[in-house]
């Protein structure tokens, strides 16, 4: 992994939630494994899940609990996914959910749950029954960041984010964690999201604005190209700053998108940077795509080319690899018109190499721990950026040697 | 790579084909590098090409040439791809052609060419004239043993297949040799491979059964799930056996389509075998799918998952990672039906961990160095098999320090 400089330092107070984390003792000793996030007054909810046909329990359970716009809690576990537990799994979660609604006095329906952890393994009830009762007390005095560090599998640090912003001099906050990128998790799990914000927002609207931060967010990473069981991405807005709810038509509008897409942008920059094995993070961009859509998919596609990232360990400047993978992504491409870049050093000029001194420079860009691929399609206006890790020796070890 | 048991000890004659290989200089010195394949009368040919939108300049020039339906030779070239080397590329490509024809005194447009190895940088143009002579020489005394070394990059051994059959009682012989799976190849190339019979075939049905052949073998097999601008593979039938011409409507030409689809397969899997770094040969299935083509995408996604890939390599019996891989590539997938073995060992009943011992023996069956992967989906009567290597520390290496 690459380190990761946490910028939050103290954790904003967000109007109307709580927040708690315990050791229920489904990880090894010493580490929290079962968070809970509250709110006082139901909440407007939006959600995104994994796209696997094959989801977690959890998951499915949430789908049908988001439907109608609103919630009160997520409870949340990790070390154990609770996937491909078939009936018993759903029964495990929905057990969970009660206890915590019942614990909390609000309604079974109104608590959402996550997990990540192992797969096909059912969750061990005892001790998440035994652990409710101390997560719902600990709401006195937890934060946030407990329900980040809670979060952690294979994370190297608990991935948090805030902004703040005020609508008609009302202040509000939009805070956020994360945890681990898509499958890169051994077996399996999981990336996860959590964020809350006290202001008051229309349901309708939050739906669609989270679904387009999610977009070029959590759907615009990739460390290994697997998807999850349990991927979920969420949002519970309160209301609690006191402002006239938002909706689309505002300047006030606006700019709480503009914060939301910059929390869930660090979010997902800080799971990349934290991907296993990681050394090198990459912003990989193609424009001049016959659209946006065409855009991603090429990027994308390079992203996830395991000669792409090989080369990026290698610190080769091997162009080649990234034009073959836009050659074979499905986008248009028109090669004797397509130009590439590592950092501002142009590599290839229609088509073939751009010559000169262009290798030297190119390998100077590929030895730093950052640095940004551009492709320029020059077939039209689409334009897409996504980010991503190179693939070590130690994503090979940690990936071969778990369990063994 | 995986050692490979050489099957062919003498190469079977192959009537009115000469074959010859020199080297050139465009690799190191002591390898083969240039090679020649020649039919004594125009040949029936059919091919299939990289579907990569960025296509080297010998793929676009034999594209031209192949159409036609006949052609009298192929000169390849290892070293060097050819390809995003523009229009100085198209001219070395034509030229090299032309160089040949003249050589053997026939027209150029019968004459098709394929180049495997760096890409990018224009081919050794003065090397390659001078090799021309004394290849065109060497058809008096060259094997199809030499072509396959010729065509070696980052292969470890020559993949050489060949069957023999008879149509009416008279005998005919179909061989073939191949090099490099996919992308394997470090700084790209390729997968190539030539198949020579001496089998009278119409050209029409010719296109139909190799094309049907490749989708089984060439196209099921992965190994890093890249795709060369440069993949050809092609056969050329020169009808010396002196047989009536096959047409699909008969018994003899039923055999001449299995014969040639066991070349195929064969040269395919020891493609898979001579993998970087492999060290693994798993043949994954996919039966009970919708359709065949939802089969093949979901053996297909398992194949070139990372975690499934380096599991294989942790000799690890992760079932969820495969199940996973499942459940994201597309394919219909009802989990409470879906059941997946390792060799015989059921890992997955009813999408829910089979328990028992199934654990220990399924990590049996990992420590092999081949296995079968089966999952079946219960849903209808889609089955594909395809054929893949494992993700080790290896791969990383060679692909990572190359040009380092």
């Amino acid at each position: 992994m690459l380190e990761c400089e946490r910028k939050v330092e103290v954790v904003m107070n967000i109007k109307g939630f709580k927040f708690a984390a315990v050791e229920a003792a489904i990880k090894k000793p010493g580490r929290l494994d079962f968070a809970l996030i509250v709110s006082e007054v139901p909440a407007a909810v939006a959600a995104v899940y994994t796209a696997n046909k094959v989801k977690a329990a959890p998951v499915l359970l949430d789908m049908e609990r988001t439907r109608g716009g609103s919630c009160r809690a997520v409870v949340v576990n990790s070390g154990n996914a609770n996937a491909c537990t078939g009936g018993q799994g759903m029964a495990d979660a929905r057990e969970t959910t009660g206890l915590v609604a019942a614990e909390l006095g609000i309604e079974e329906e109104a608590v959402l749950v996550a997990s990540t952890g192992v797969i096909g393994v059912p969750l061990p009830m005892a001790r998440l029954r035994s652990g409710v009762p101390p997560l719902v007390a600990g709401l006195a005095g937890g934060t946030l960041d407990d329900v980040a560090r809670a979060i952690m599998t294979t994370d190297t640090y608990p991935k948090l984010e805030q902004r703040s912003g005020s609508i008609d001099g009302v202040p509000y906050t939009i805070a956020g964690v994360a945890k681990g990128a898509g499958m890169i998790m051994p077996n399996m799990a999981t990336m996860l999201a959590f964020l809350v914000t006290d202001a008051a927002v229309d349901p309708a609207w939050l739906r669609h604005v989270f679904a387009e931060g999610i977009d070029s967010s959590f759907n615009a990473i990739s460390v290994d190209g697997d998807m999850s069981t349990n991927d979920t991405a969420l949002i519970m807005a309160n209301g609690a700053a006191g402002n006239v709810p938002l909706t689309g038509a505002s300047a006030a509008a606006a700019e709480f998108s503009r914060l939301l897409n910059e929390v869930l942008l660090a979010l997902a920059q800080q799971i990349v940077r934290d991907g296993e094995g990681a050394t090198k993070f990459v912003e990989i961009t193609v424009k001049g795509a016959r659209d946006n859509s065409e855009a991603k998919r090429a990027a994308l596609t390079v992203a996830n080319s395991l000669l792409v990232k090989t080369a990026f360990f290698g610190q080769d400047a091997n162009w080649g690899r990234i034009f073959a993978a836009v050659g074979y992504s499905g986008a248009d491409v028109d090669p004797e018109r397509t130009e590439l870049f590592f950092d501002d050093v142009q590599m290839v000029k229609g088509g073939v190499f751009a010559g000169g001194d262009a290798e030297a420079r190119g390998t100077e860009v590929l030895r730093k721990k950052e640095f940004a691929v551009t492709v320029d399609l020059h077939l039209g206006n689409g334009r897409s950026t996504v980010y991503t890790s190179d693939l070590s020796y130690d994503y090979v070890k940690i990936n071969a040697d778990y369990r063994t």
